[in-house]
């Protein structure tokens, strides 16, 4: 992969072989009448636009936003900007061992590692039931749970996010657990764990872990609705009591705190309003530590939307 | 019934004999020590104090507010008011052949011809499937849904209040469809038929279809989510396609359409829309009708709570 | 017309003979000094921009966005992108017989069929004092009403929109006052002819009947208010007693329901109410019905901005 | 009026003769079925029950709250508190000479001083059809302007209070004009002037200047919708140009600016802009000189509802 | 203090000495214009109003509402109430050896060991002059410090309760520190030690620890403000460079989040962000289980203000 | 400076000498590698893009926008639009004699003759401890208080705008306390002298009077919070007593009225009301006047952005 640090020095001519993250990609006509696709290609270096000129009517469909490729081609000008003309391109395969972390953000541990922490905690609850309806929808959950991002846009939307997003938030709950002594630790550890778990259905993913789009149950119900209906069903399954299940529903549905950011119902009990607070936390922590690694210090950051359009000053 | 049209106008010392509901009862304690009962009495004349002086340790929990009874006893006086000194005690029985309109709000049409009205509706529904669904639930739903209200002290607080509630919407519900050609009855009325039927779960009412409490699950979670995972259910059992059950679900989750007042998403296809429209107006036609029922022509009513503290005119 | 169907087919240096409505025009100056009509041009078949470089004083001042216009020139092509180059243009004349719903949105009824049906409701009224005050206002709007919008960009922005707008509110108020018959339908009939005529004076709108812009009345007063003055003097003209005409004032003053959206009093009896449910009702569905047919089965429409940013989902 | 100081001081049994303003007054049955007028009488020194055992059915018609009555009757002893045993009782009548200002709240002006000086501002203005404009609704106001108050509740809810407050805002409207002297000062003054006319409408108040409830009219329009219409009419016969007749209805309809205050369009040129402000400052300083001179210096007022419960610092 | 737990059990007559808090006291008039003390004193076991009829004049200022006083007495029996016949009275002096738990509510710990524990975090900064800043405050703060409350109605309103809440808020800081490693301890655990510092000076506490009032400079300005102020002036004299003393101050002005709620900044870095959360948890969670341990298994609690008025589920 | 006047209809080729601000400016790279400065200039008569092709390193760093400049050099012309190729530059010195007028926005009334002004008004006040805390503060502003600006966007962003907006104010206030006799002239004016005075602190401005940026202490804390710190210190100098100094600070924290605008506390005595009303009026006079210079007789200004969206109607 030395190419790919060198694309952004290459001049006009010079030839390139490298791989890319395809960011968007169109299909366009020629006033001659050809259609070429113009891609525009990624990586940590940053975005160049490509034209692949020869293009069969199989690649218009087969190259699509989010997907790794590898492409060689050399360097053109057009209209004072540099642009890569494609000669040849395929999608990167296994025994190119691409590592992923050069083109799309991840979560700073590797998946397995978190899945196995987070398997500590679930191990360690006492109650069996609870314990079995985690357990149940997790396996439900099955490989995608690895990858899957927490956000379309929001915090935690990195390849793994949810993952990360939801161990944190454990560590956490366990510390204040420890502090506010009179909490349940197995209720709030299944509430953490299952919290977003219905992102999976409710936002797609493609196999980088990018998020693509909100899904159509996604978009008619929310991953709030969806978890509770799963927790239900689960629950059923595991006989678990009718009381804890409900409680464990509520946690999901007044998660979000607000009607308007998705919950009709507001924490009813100290479990739940907890549950929310690490969930924003977590978020918030996640957004600034980012905001401010983009930041000069004595400098203040630019607005972000996430943060209702605060600036963050770095030290 | 005679007796009752006189409470009103008995003096102090003459005896009594009639039927009341009791709308608050407590248990207390004279200075010597004595346990004694204290209860308001009411009928559609109007509401009276009465104390049962010799009460049994059963008679504490036996007589409940909300519960028809038939009294004996005599108008006493105390402090300059009247109230009812109770001799006898009992449970109205069916042979009583008690009016219960005279006691109660109830709706203007007998339960038995509404459902049999609604049937109508639900026969007339085309797509099969969609039918067995509502069907399941309204199976499911049993007798209570005949004398059920619809609030604890909202619009349509009344004993088969659910069930007028939702016939009347039906009515005007198949209006508006012949004017906007485009809705989809079936789908429409599905959506109308299930919007509140989760009510029954939410709300504990007593053998009279008067609302005693929130039930803890209706707390916790509230008609709309109960109503989902009902939904999801009987669609399951009925075989319903999982588009058309996904959009009878986002009806109920929208059909509050304010996230402050339960619905975490607004409508997002015209049968949605509608139905919230038809649930409000029915509930404003309601408010409106009964107050303006109790006001003058040329005056303005009290403020009204449901309605953000209007004051309505009477022409 | 068969060249309309044709421009988007010519290739460069082809003549052209089409109309055209003008979409914007602006005058320009070349580097050397000569002035031309830089225009867009739009139809059914979508915009083309057009220049007309021997263009008269006259002419600058002649041709104005939303005018039907025949043109005579051919295909030119600049900066990649094909242009008209007018050698002739003139407005369109009534010989010329162009059917204006290749140009512009319009109802879907002639709006001779609409006022005729109009006036059947109106005739319909038993209330004669207050049958004649609408009579005297119709009167009063004249032509305008046959052809005038009913918004600058909302719902119901087409030719004979308001009175589209209007009488599809009479059809369902009709069948709403069939529900709830303590409706006073004479009072409902004549909120619904007279809530939006004062746009008749808010909006300006050309022959075509596309508004152009807020009057300065409009936009110092509004419709509402204006609505109000006018209802003041036809009632005062029609010797309608002074309550009827307080409350058809009172429901002009409500219809929008919320003081943010222009209402300083909500409705306070049952007519009112129902006359703003009536309303947003039928905005909703011109703007849902609009929107889905503009989008894929199993797919969301864009955000819509007159829907609170909702995406519809279309069956 | 040398009784009026001792009734405080009058113990059981001791006579009274005195004047009072009937606070409440309402007609009860005694236990034996006697009507009897239960009446509130107050002065500047506080209220007392008063009870008028032998009541005639005229009486019960005749004595009505906020009216002057001179009361003959003696001092009694009532479940530990004092009340007036009325022998007599009647309306005050001029002869009496008794000074309003020791009963009621009244504007620190008389009203014949404080309307010449308006009519000062009035004849000072140069745009003579404007002056006549505001001149027919001055003469069409009448001797209601002298006393009228401002409000039911609110801020100058005094005797006069409605031609106090317009006169202490043409002050200082006339102050800033000489800071802003790009204002208007003719329409400013014709705004200043208009602003609330429509109150002697809006709110009925009894020959002694008291407000005492809304009008019908008021209720369903309010003053602002009024005082345009009023505008209207009288702005045509003074043959006042459209335009500022158009400026001074818009002056009306933002003076409240805030669309839930009452205005649905907030201030469009600086003369209407100033008018709002010259309006709640006015309020302001009335509500806080008013809550100050109850409060002892060093400490705070209790909170005040018409200040969004804000408490006051006294120094 | 046996006699303590008997109170509530004396019959009439007999006679009583025990320790009470003074909870309202007023002075009243006797019909033969006697002055006597209405006194409604309180323990652990409830309220009992009590009457000193032969009381001196400076009685009537000595004795205030939460003042800790030993009665002897008598019970009475007034209108079917029992009462306390208060023959002596006297402020309880450090030899009577009253355990102010019976009387009021108090931290769960001891002032001293948490004063301590606290001392422990200080120590533990590494920051000199940050550390310095702190020291300088505390040591202004005083023995004052020990038994503040940390509100005059809401959380923590409690003997020492200001000396609690900074304590978990410090507990828990460590531990979310430990999880959010790039947190800057020494800045979290100053901004968490100072935040509510000012509420010394905002509140007015007794002798016992018991809120009285706010003061004048508390309302005018608020402990926000106040607090800011008393770092500013302590970070100059220790030497603390400007840069921490801003970050500081504006941790302060932040943490309570929301412009309505006091902070006129949102938080602009992860440790003022941080010290919020820590707060509202904090509170939230004191609320919480402090409703809860008065509401039975299965139920909801009362409809708690300090949180949205919502009732709690306690399992 | 006859040529500033020409620059506009010099033709491409003609060479140029002229004062020019700079708007922006930029260093860019050819496709050759040779840095330059891409600068837009402008004055009254409007903006040109100017480039700058020989530049050395220092030029970058020398020109900065919002500096004056003396440009020789010549009209070019690139894709069709006119630009000024720079030959030589170089900053603006005093014996340019260049009138600052023609280049930024500034104040009506030269700042010197403000100045005085104000002092007037200071040395009116009788409360000499407060004149002394005034004194002190506006001596520590100097001579930055004679130009600086008293917004970076909003109203009176101009040369000498702090000034010109609390000159006006103290006018205005001046007058009102005419009308309002009761207000204490000494508090209110020194309240106007000082609600603004930390914006020197807040708002960092360059030699001309331009505001350029936020400064860190005036992002993390404002110029409320600033000035409130700073009359603490003076006030403390100059010996005045704690209320009246704790009545400043109470003034400037809530001048902003709502806590959403900055301020958490809203005025508590009337001095600090109308120093709020004054401050808005003033600000509201300004953009208004401001707007409707720019707009013609008869028509509506565009939407303003710090009115709330409004557009202004000018007569």
């Amino acid at each position: 992969m030395t190419e790919k640090k060198n694309w952004n020095e290459l001049k006009s001519g010079e030839s390139l072989v490298a791989f890319f993250l395809i960011r968007r990609v169109e299909t366009k006509t020629t006033a001659g009448g050809n259609r070429y696709l113009d891609i525009v290609l990624g990586d940590a270096g940053g975005e160049i636009t490509a034209r692949m000129w020869d293009c069969k009517q199989e690649d218009e469909t087969l190259y699509q936003s989010n997907m790794l490729v590898k492409i060689k081609g050399s360097i053109a000008e057009w209209q004072g900007k540099r642009q890569v003309k494609i000669d040849k391109i395929r999608a990167v395969v296994e025994d190119d061992q691409v590592d992923i972390n050069a083109f799309i953000p991840v979560a700073p541990y590797s998946p397995e590692a978190m899945y196995a922490e987070l398997l500590q905690y679930l191990s360690g609850m006492e109650n069996v039931k609870l314990r079995e309806t985690v357990q149940l929808l997790l396996t439900e959950a099955g490989e995608k749970l690895l990858i899957h991002p927490a956000a379309v846009q929001n915090h935690h939307a990195l390849r793994s996010g949810l993952l990360y997003h939801t161990l944190t938030m454990l560590k956490a709950g366990e510390k204040l657990a420890d502090v506010y002594t009179f909490l349940d630790k197995d209720l709030l550890y299944a509430g953490i764990m299952l919290h977003d778990v219905a992102k999976l259905d409710e936002i797609d993913a493609n196999a980088l872990g990018i998020a693509t789009e909100y899904t159509v149950e996604g978009q008619l119900l929310g991953h709030i609705v969806q978890g509770i209906k799963k927790i239900e069903k689960a629950a059923g399954k595991a006989g678990l009591d009718e009381e804890t299940s409900l409680l464990l529903q509520h946690m999901l549905l007044s998660h979000h705190y607000e009607p308007e950011y998705g919950s009709p119902k507001r924490p009813m009990f100290p479990e739940a309003e907890i549950l929310h607070y690490l969930d924003i936390i977590d978020a918030r922590m996640f957004d600034m530590q980012k905001a401010l690694n983009e930041t000069e210090p004595g400098n203040f950051s630019d607005k972000l939307w996430t943060l209702n359009n605060r600036r963050l000053y770095k030290r």
